[in-house]
């Protein structure tokens, strides 16, 4: 499966003993990309063993520290580790102008491409590869805040290797983009589906971090393949998540449930829950395939 | 023993699975103190269960990342727990202007006074207290960056309560003070040594962050109860401490030697040791009081 998510922080802003702040690192096929990077992510991508230089991007949702604090170490040490592959980030402006002055000071000179790509609170597409594209994902938090929408493209039909003949071999590109061939005057002389297998379904990943309940997503996130969904406070406390732009485990299990997700993972609790298994019963209760933001945990879609 | 250094983190740059960047809590009578605080510096202070909330000022040496980039989660923790007292920073100038932007860009409202203090590369008394001061050292880095002498005042004299009498109680004052007490003819009544406890030591404490080595802090720093002092390099590797304005084992064992220093703590070991004990073996050769900067470890000074 070459579409995984691995949790490496997903606590609120005050962070317990062992519990770090959001941060995730997403690969698809062969890009990998970090979304959001709290306070300590160079630590936690050793600790899990995640190839840091490998890094295509980084996506940050919005400029509150606990989402972005490990990038300016992150940074450095790839740098200290001679990085000379281009990196892209996606995050507000303002990120830009806080790392060019951590750089000044320190008299930083990287020794790889850094650009930065400021995001707007809209839904657009910010990012593109041959296997995927990246949109944003306008979010209502108390200041500008983007969530991150990842989706496959149509994979390309590999070969059927049993059925290879010489003659084909020319035609392999438009096989694979799914044609039939036809001869010169018309004639269907490789149907597609004879010589080339189904591709593994294109999977989507949608990243919502801090946000008032947003039921108008369900729309734009419909089917989904796995949500992940702030979800600070229990339903108990949804006064406290109104009051500071959160939202709740059932907010995010109703909003798992109108998109028709095929998954759900809930993260960003507030320290004062030390029982995670009953904040996510919430959730679950509404949203079966609901699963807790562990550190560590590592998440593919349901194949 | 109300003088106490808790080592936080002691890795130079590149922090390997379990190791911090430098960060030290000195707890001296009832103040507190963090010197430099690299990235996760409150998940230590929590781990090693500190009272941040008491901390009376931070004390940052330069302005490379792996020595203040825990301070923004650390100031916005705090402020999220409600803290209310004042807090001092004394650091480069620069500092101020990192954390006034990162804290726009997140619009955080500080509930407390934050006041910062640039420091300058000279030697001088930056802080004062009833029990204590506090002095920069500068020091020879890439960038400016000083070292800090923490010197205890002299104590009050305690009084001996086996000797205590009624008339002596209007004269406390100034035997604690040290002085005799005489009538108004000039007629020594109480002498200052017959009611009084000699007080206990008043220690110093000098943290020497990234340098080349400055032989000439020997006078300086002469009999210093604790000296700190980074060692990046063995002494094989004594090129890369000159190429990279740091210090090797050696030299700083010879500096505490010179300085008659009653004991060594090194620390900043680049990550490419693994064996710390045969690291800090090259200076316990020189220097037999050397101990190594592991994190959670507690120093006092020689009683």
């Amino acid at each position: 499966m070459s579409f995984q998510l691995t949790i490496l922080g997903a606590c609120a802003s005050l962070p317990a003993v062992g519990k770090f702040t959001t941060c995730q690192y997403l690969t698809i096929q062969n890009f990998h990309f970090l979304i959001d990077c709290g306070e300590g992510a160079q630590h936690l991508l050793r600790k899990w063993k995640l190839p840091t230089l490998r890094l295509d991007a980084v996506f940050i949702s919005h400029l509150h520290g606990d989402h972005y604090l490990g990038l300016s170490g992150l940074i450095s040490s790839m740098n200290l580790h001679k990085r000379r592959k281009e990196l892209h980030l996606f995050a507000p402006r303002g990120l830009d102008e806080i790392i060019t002055l951590q750089m000044k000071h320190s008299k930083t000179h990287l020794g790889f491409p850094l650009h930065f790509h400021a995001t707007e609170q809209e839904n657009k597409i910010i990012y593109e590869n041959r296997a995927l594209t990246a949109e944003t994902i306008p979010l209502q938090h108390r200041i500008e805040c983007c969530g991150f929408l990842f989706k496959e493209k149509t994979k390309p039909r590999p070969i059927n290797k049993d059925s290879l003949q010489e003659g084909m071999i020319p035609h392999i590109p438009k096989l694979k983009e799914g044609c039939d061939i036809a001869d010169a005057s018309g004639k269907i002389i490789y149907r597609n589906e004879d010589f080339t297998l189904p591709p593994r379904p294109s999977y989507s990943y949608a990243f919502c971090s801090d946000t008032l309940f947003q039921p108008q997503l369900a729309q734009p996130l419909h089917g989904v393949d796995m949500l992940y969904h702030e979800a600070t406070f229990i339903h108990a406390d949804e006064k406290y998540a109104a009051q500071t732009y959160h939202s709740t485990t059932v907010q995010a299990a109703q909003l798992a449930r109108e998109a028709q997700a095929k998954k759900l993972i809930i993260g960003h609790y507030s320290s004062r829950y030390k029982a995670l298994d009953d904040w996510a019963a919430e959730a679950k209760a509404i949203f079966p395939s609901t699963f807790i933001a562990e550190e560590g945990a590592v998440f593919s879609p349901v194949a």
